[in-house]
Formats: structure tokens, C-alpha cells, sequence
């Protein structure tokens, strides 16, 4: 495995052998040890010493179903800390087959152009960006690159929000139907936009493929994997069904839906924009309603939502987007949100954050509550730069700093996404201890304590949510290095050959004997890493808090955020 | 000595005795005491639990020279951590005449009127403030105040910027003459903001005054201070002629004075910004070349700078906003900056902060280098609240960030002022390790590095700069206690009979036999006070730390900021 190292201030760049001490390392596990390892934690996340490192996964390039996520690391400039973000699209898998562990940009241009890094089996060469792209939008400019450079490459691309380095800015990646797949949180756009990478192009013509050290186990493994994968209730039938909007009417029968910038946790309208409701419209509507955002996913929890004319609108419509517009923005209509979803994949910022930051923008009163129309125009707003586009696309925390609004839900000035924490205890867990910043997929909490999946820990109270979200930090840092699809995770908690499976797969491929002990290391380690940078940057136990309007009550059900500092602390203790 | 503690939740107020825990403290030692004491540092700034409270120094009220300065404290909502910040005016002396030690604010209404605080002898009231004076610059909004509450009031205000909750946002003092002095840094403008006070009046009609337990002893010390400060070279002649404006030249020539964001130490045309140039200028119009901030002061470091046609256009004319807009943002321009000035002031934001920020926007391209017209634009903008006014008006971090611009000189976020780091490493020592944030004020190791004030270390080495920053934070700290202006410091780190009888004083007045051991422990205490706050609001060494591009060379020098992390930490032992 090799990696590919371009330096942005040279133009040049170079294939390595993979240095020893990343050995055996691949997708989260390599971009968090790379990062601690060659990225000064003080550095400015967008001046010339932060790295961006793209990395598939142990079974990237692989057979195995779902294992076609793409890794990137980097210091946030949202949050200031380590970051990893992952993504489907095609990139991760042409990369693993090329035999490239990790392609690392480093370094800053000092001329002001754009450019485009071409990957291929020889090399990665630095082009000048195709002058037509530059401050275009995601889907526009993936066509001009398809058409430049062959419809199979893969892309890796950032918006005109990251060419502002907006640290809502996030890195896309090309799907399989040219769609947009997105490595949203953090605003590792801004990095990509300030080393002037307008897109990374993938070309994998020649590609050796990865390497099966015993084809025959690994194939039985990957049967027995996918069979879990289709036989689960929610990765086989709820995920495809509905996709992960599936939640919606789940969160909010629980009380646990964020309502009007987390002002409560359930709501009327909750079915206008849920996922049963979305399933009947795209069905209506000849849209598709199941598909998979890379080769291999079994899954399949995308879609393509048509608009009312039947012409393809978004994909990837995910149930935390729905949700930041639709519950906690208050707008009740799922094609305006389906709109504003495909703005913010265009201009490439982060759903989540931006989403977020339009209820506090409505908390503020630039917009009122609900005002979908007005929601869009400010999407427009980051897309076109202007002063208040770009406040927006600085995401919540800056927003609510320059409105002067302390209801701001941030964790590490990231955005709290789409589970109330005082109702889902133990994702508030997540939130306040992760090493990203707040962020449910880091220790999906609500697993266990809403689906009933991994057993079940009541969400409105604190016994056993301290565990449960540290084994499941701990459990996620794994996955991510593995470059399989989070999702899995249902069926694995549940499942225990499936998860006998995923072990047996990497054995199978690369000659090992890893037991279960190995994965739960591996975790461990990817998160001491993390926490190793944050705290190197400036971080300490005072950075693992949520913000103190969540002791307020949160109806229904009237709980508030009640873990004292203490038993916070213990998260992180293993 | 009473407190008056006003509650803006239930609008009430009451008189407290000072707490045994606060006694003997005042001015800074006492704001930071009750501020560790009595706030949550984890709150948010602008919430319902972050405090203010307002304070003269020991000597407060009294005759000694110099001693009318008023210091506020809060949780800053520019940094995240503790702030002092203090300012002339005659508040402070009225309060300290009134027996109030501590005026506190806290509380949040929950309807969305602005209020005006009324202190009298008899208490505080809290009343709603004129409709005429909302959204209104602080120079027009002091006039009508004048004419509902009497003329010889003491006014404390927020202009526009506080009541958007800007976090450049500063307090403003009515001065003898109804001009503005303001306790600049920190943002704890947007603190009263956020608490709806719009202004504070302060009749102090039948105030007991100050109890001096020995008046001749006191009288004696007080003259042989005043002796002190019209004698010495910087506080009798350089300051009273040329006003702080004095350095321009002095900096220039030293190669420390911060051109074009930074990029250099010296620059062709700061003659024409200089104080000798100001001083020139003022005489020929007309103008008060040398004018105290409060009663009592007998240094005179301010003026009134008129316009062309002989009109007042500002006072408070300080170096610190004359280099930022002139040297850092290359205005060319004495007049233009002095307007500038008065609509900051006017506005109410910290001058530093926001000239700074504008040199910021000029490195991110929204306006030229040099262009005084769209600078005063972005000055009014924030204002009127625009948008883009109000990224400019939050700070030089925010602009940064919201502007993807990583040369940003900050710590702590809060800008850094006057003086390369490069070029007069002891002050950089303190912008990297004062609790407060960049800030010359809490360490001016200018005096020594620059001045020849106290001994002379050279500016551009590094020795002996660690023991200087930390022993002149020490004793700023102290000095802050005092309700005395800085500036008497350059006189009494040269003459220690004039120290000796500022502790003269302070024995007289309360009948102690204190010596200069204990206002060094003084001084300690404070800063331990603040920098125990900011640890428990998650400050860490990793917030010691100046910007990475300071490690560039500064000409014409052509030094780097080369302290270790090692060196810098050692600034707080002690």
C-alpha cells in the first residue's frame, strides 16, 4: 500500500511506502493517526501546515458489502480539533484498488488559481482547474469533469462554499449516478477550498485491485455478512423502506424529536415530513425510492426524490437534515426541504450545521420560524457570498456570536443534530465527549435506547448510558476504519456472526487472526489519538459539555440534561 | 462599603454589605474575585447567568491623583474567559463617594424592553429607558440622558453595537465634559446588551464621600505622587504633549510598529499619523492638545481633536486605534482615522478590536488596503447593523473565520494591539499569557523593552523577558485594584517614592500599615482569581500561544516570535 502525498505549495507530489508506524491502519484509524502525527494541533486549520488525508477503509476495493466509505482527515476549522468525516460515492473503493492507503494534500499554492488533482495508477499530477468550475455548484461541476475526464472517474470536489472556506463547507464525493455524496461535518471543505483543490480526480484505469490472501474465507464471510445485513429489521427493511428518515416518527413518538430550536421534543407536523410520508411521495411520484450510494451497499437507505413535475431533485435525503429544517426549523413541507437540500449539496456545505444554523438564525428573527422560502434564500445567500451568506455558512456557533443569540446548540461549536439529548440520554453522551465535535454517528446511542437494537437502555434516565456510549465511541472508531457503511452497525449489535464476519473478512484478506479484542483496540486507540490532538490543540474536560440551556425541561416528557461533570468524565475513562 | 445588587430577571435591587470574602478588595481585585465567585464559568456570556459588575479602586473618590477609573468584570464573550476592563469617566469616583463598592448586574429580563438603572444613596432603580435613546449613538443618547437626570449625573452606556450583543461591543463612561471613555475590551458591552440595561445613571447627590482614617497623612502622600507623575519624562511631558499618540514615531523607529496586518514593523509614512503631527494639527484648529478623562487626573493624556473646521470630533484619541487604522490598515490619514474614532466610540465598540478587524477585512478583500472611506462604511455598517457589520462588529476571529482568512492576529480571540511581538518580545509574552486576552495593558513591557522606563531589556532578545512580563502583570494587577490610571506606572517604576506613597495613601485611607510585598501578593491573587476562571472555562497552555504566523520574520528587523512553549509558560510561575 503506498501513499500518495501532493504538495499544493510545490505542485508536486510523490508515492511513498506506507510509513511503518501507520502499518495495518487504514480509514479512520489512519487519517486520525496521520493527522496527530504530522499536523501541528496549533496550526490554523486553513493555513499551510493543516493536512487533508483521504483514506478507504481496511475492506475498501473488497467484495464485502458497504465498504465503499471514504475517510478524511484533517483539523477541523469548525471545531478547532482532530476530524474525521466519511462518505460514500465511488472514490474510496477505485482508491483501495489502485493500492493507495491514503492521498495526502499538504501545503498551500501562493498564486491565487484552482486546481484539480488527477490520481492515476503512475501518480497524482496538479492541474490548473477548468476555469468553468470555479464557483460553480456541485452537480454542474461533476458533469463539466465527467465529460473532461471520462464518465468512471471517481471525484472527490468542494463547493463554492469551500472555495470561501466557509467552516460549514464540506468534501463531496461523486455517487455512482454522478450524485453527490457528502463527508459533511467540520468544514474539511474549507481546508480542500484553502489549499485551492477545486476537485481530486480518480481515474483508476490499471488499477492491480486489492489483494485477497484467502479468497475462498473471505468470500464465505461476506455471504454470511450480507445475510445479516438483509435479514435485520433495520438495515433489511426500515433503512431501505424509508431510508433513514424512517426517525422521524420514531423520535418524535419518543419525545426526543428537537422542536423549534430544541425548544421540546415532539411535535404536530411530524408525519408531513416523515419517512413514510417521503417513501409514498417519491413512489407517487416515480422516483426512486431504495438505492445505494456506493457499489456493494446492500442497504441501500438512499433515494432519488423527485420534485412535483417528477424531475430528480436530491438524494441522500437523510433524516437529520429533515429534521434541522423540518421539526426544528419548523417548516412543514418535505419539498421545500428536498430543495434545500439539493442547494446545500450544490454549494457543498454540511446539512447538519447549516440546518441547525437556520433555527438559530430564525431564534435571532432574521427569518421567522417555518419561513421555508426565506430558509432557501439564505442557502442561496452562502452559495452567492454575501455578508449574511456567509454568517450562515460559518455555521451555528458564529452565527449565533454574531446575533447575539445564547441558544445556540453547539458541542466544540459544532451543531447538535437530530436527538434531543435530555431524551435520548445517552447520544447526549456522544455529543458531550466525542472527540468531533457534536455528532451522533461517533456513538449512535439511540440504537439501544430508541430502536431496541444492541438490547435497550432507557433514554430518559442515566443508568447505563455512560457504558452504552462508550462502547459504542469505541465500536464506531473500528467501523470507520474499516470503510464499512456505520448502518452495519445495527445488524452487528445484534448479530453476533455478522460481526464474527466483518473479523473474518479482515483476516481473510490480509492473512491475520484478529479476534474481537483487536477490534475493540483498535477503537480504543483511534479514539486516544483523537483525544491525544484535541488536547495538544487546547481542549479539556470543559470542551465535553453541552451548552447550559439543556437543563431547562424538555416536553414531553420534562427531563432535563442531569449528568453531573463527573459522570460526563467517565465516558472517556477505558 | 455596600454592594448594590440589581436583578434585571425580577428588576429589583437591593444594598448588600460587601461580603467578608471581598474585603479590602477593589477595582480589578475585586471584580475578578467576585466574578470566579460568583459565576458559572461554563455559562454562556450572553445568558441569563453570566454577571457584571462595576468598581472603583482603593483610592476610588479620593483626592489622590489619577485614581478615577472604573473597572467592569464579567465572563468576556469575545474570549470565553474572565475579563477586566476598566475606564475613566467620573462613574467610578462618584460611585466610591456613594460607599459602593461594587455595582452588580445580574439577571435577564425576559420581555424585550431596554431599561435605564437609576443609583442613587437610597438604592437602585430600574426604569424604562427613553424611547429616544434606543438604537442611538452614545454621544447623542449622553445629551438627552443629561437632560432627563441632570447634567452632573455619571452615565454608564451602550451604544447600538451593545444592544445587538455585538461582541466588539465595549461600555461607555460619560466623561467631565459628556464625552465618552470606555472600558474597551472583552465585549462586555453585549453582556449589558444582553441584559437590557441600556444605560446606568449615577446621581451621587448627598454622598457621604470617602472616610480618610489619617488626612494628613494621606494629603501628604497624595502630593508627593502628584510630584512623581508631573516630574517624570513619559507621564509629566511625552503624555501631556503628544498624548499615547507619542509612540507612533517612537515604534516606528523601534521597528515595531504593526504595518499592513502585520507584515512589518515599520512603515514610510507614520509621521504623518504621529503625535507630534496630532499635537501640530490640534493647535492649529483650535483643538485641547491636553485634557483629562477624569477629575483629578494630572497626566492629561487626552485632547480634543477637532476637524477642519475647528469642530470637536474626538478625544480619547488613542495610539492604539491611530496605529490600527493607520499603520495596520495603512490609512494615511489622521483626520479620517479621528472620525473613525468617534464613531466607534459613538457606536460603541472597542476601537482596537474593530480597527483591527478592519485590516482583517482588508486582508480578506472586501475593502483596499489604505481606503479610509470604506473603512469608516464598515465602521458605520456595524451600526446600522448590517449584516457585513455585523461580522466586523463581532470581532477580528469571527471576520476571520466568516472570511476564511487564517492571518488573523488574535489570542484568545480577542486582537492583538500596537506592538510586534517580534520586535518587543516582552509584550508578546504578555499577549500570550495575560488572562485577559491580547491586551498591551495588562503587562506593558513596551515601558522597559522601548521606554527605558523601569531599566531597559533589549526588545528584540529574549532574555530576561519571561521575569519582566510576569512581574509588570503582577503589578498591573495590583494598580488595576487601585482605581489608578496605568499610566502612573511608567512614573513609579522609575521613582519608588511615588510608589511607596501610592501604599502611603492606601494605609492612610484605611488605616493599614500594608507594605510593597503585599500589593505584589495582591496583584498575584488577581491573577490567580482569573486564570483559575478561564482553567474551569477550559483554558489551557495550548491558549498561551500566539498565532503561527508570527513565526515569519518582521522587518526590518527580520526577528521571529522564538519563544518556546516551554519559555512561555514559564511567564505564571510564581
Amino acid at each position: 500500500m503506498k501513499f500518495y502525498r501532493v504538495n499544493m505549495t510545490t505542485k508536486q507530489a510523490k508515492i511513498e511506502e506506507v510509513p511503518q508506524k501507520f502499518a495495518g491502519l487504514a480509514g479512520r484509524a489512519l487519517t486520525s493517526s496521520f493527522i496527530l502525527d504530522e499536523v501541528d494541533p496549533k496550526c490554523h486549520p486553513l493555513g499551510p501546515n493543516n493536512k487533508l488525508i483521504f483514506a478507504p477503509g481496511l475492506l475498501g476495493g473488497t467484495s464485502c458489502p458497504n465498504s465503499g466509505r471514504l475517510s478524511v482527515g484533517s483539523k477541523s476549522p469548525l471545531t478547532g480539533g482532530i476530524k474525521e468525516s466519511n462518505a460514500g460515492g465511488t472514490a474510496a473503493q477505485k482508491l483501495a484498488k489502485m493500492g493507495i492507503a491514503g492521498l495526502i494534500v499538504e501545503g498551500m499554492p501562493e498564486d491565487d488559481k484552482y486546481y484539480v488533482i488527477k490520481v492515476t495508477v503512475d501518480g497524482a499530477v496538479v492541474e490548473e482547474a477548468p476555469a468553468e468550475i470555479i464557483g460553480k455548484g456541485n452537480y454542474e461541476a461533476i458533469q463539466v469533469l465527467n465529460k473532461k475526464y471520462g464518465e468512471k472517474v471517481g471525484i472527490i470536489i468542494i463547493g463554492p462554499a469551500g472555495e470561501m472556506k466557509l467552516t460549514a463547507a464540506n468534501i463531496s464525493v461523486k455517487d455512482p449516478e454522478s450524485n453527490i455524496r457528502s463527508a459533511g461535518r467540520g468544514g474539511l471543505g474549507a481546508v480542500m477550498g484553502s489549499k485551492k483543490v477545486k476537485a481530486i480526480v480518480i481515474d483508476d484505469t490499471g488499477a492491480p485491485g486489492v489483494t485477497i490472501a484467502n479468497m475462498e474465507a473471505f468470500r464465505e464471510a461476506a455471504k454470511r455478512f450480507a445475510k445479516g445485513l438483509t435479514s435485520h429489521p433495520v438495515t433489511g427493511e426500515g433503512l431501505p423502506k424509508f431510508g433513514t428518515n424512517v426517525l422521524v416518527n420514531i423520535l418524535n413518538e419518543a419525545g426526543g424529536l428537537p422542536t423549534k430550536n430544541f425548544r421540546a421534543g415532539r411535535n404536530e407536523w411530524a408525519n408531513n415530513i416523515s419517512g413514510e410520508t417521503m417513501s409514498a411521495t417519491i413512489e407517487a411520484r416515480g422516483g426512486k425510492v431504495t438505492h445505494g450510494c456506493h457499489p456493494g451497499c446492500v442497504i441501500r437507505c438512499s433515494q432519488h426524490y423527485y420534485d412535483k413535475d417528477g424531475k430528480y431533485l436530491t438524494s441522500g435525503f437523510e433524516y437529520e437534515t429533515i429534521w434541522a429544517l423540518g421539526a426544528n426549523a419548523c417548516i412543514n413541507d418535505l419539498d421545500a426541504i428536498a430543495m434545500a437540500d439539493r442547494l446545500m449539496d450544490d454549494i457543498g456545505v454540511d446539512s447538519i450545521e447549516t440546518s441547525v444554523t437556520i433555527a438559530v438564525a430564525m431564534e435571532a428573527g432574521i427569518i421567522p420560524w417555518g419561513d421555508a422560502e426565506k430558509a432557501i434564500d439564505l442557502i442561496k445567500q452562502i452559495g452567492e457570498g454575501t455578508p449574511l451568506g456567509r454568517i450562515i455558512g460559518s455555521g451555528a456557533a458564529v452565527t449565533g456570536q454574531a446575533f447575539g443569540v445564547s441558544r445556540v446548540p453547539v458541542v466544540k461549536k459544532q451543531a447538535i443534530p437530530a436527538y434531543d439529548p435530555r431524551a435520548v440520554k445517552g447520544v447526549g453522551l456522544t455529543y458531550a465527549t466525542t472527540p468531533m465535535g457534536a455528532d451522533h454517528t461517533a456513538g449512535y446511542a439511540v440504537a439501544t435506547n430508541i430502536l431496541k437494537v444492541g438490547g435497550f437502555i432507557e433514554p430518559l434516565k442515566k443508568d447505563g448510558q455512560v457504558e452504552l456510549s462508550r462502547n459504542l465511541q469505541i465500536a464506531t472508531a473500528a467501523v470507520d476504519s474499516t470503510g464499512l457503511c456505520l448502518f452495519v452497525a445495527f445488524c452487528i449489535l445484534d448479530n453476533a456472526d455478522a460481526f464474527q464476519a466483518i473479523i473474518d473478512m479482515i483476516n481473510a484478506q490480509y492473512g491475520l487472526s484478529l479476534t474481537a479484542d483487536d477490534v475493540t483496540e483498535l477503537g480504543k486507540k483511534v479514539l486516544r489519538a483523537e483525544r491525544k490532538f484535541n488536547e495538544l490543540a487546547g481542549f479539556t474536560k470543559a470542551d465535553d459539555r453541552l451548552p447550559e440551556f439543556f437543563k431547562e425541561e424538555c416536553p414531553p416528557h420534562n427531563t432535563t440534561w442531569d449528568f453531573t461533570d463527573d459522570e460526563i468524565d467517565e465516558v472517556y475513562k477505558f
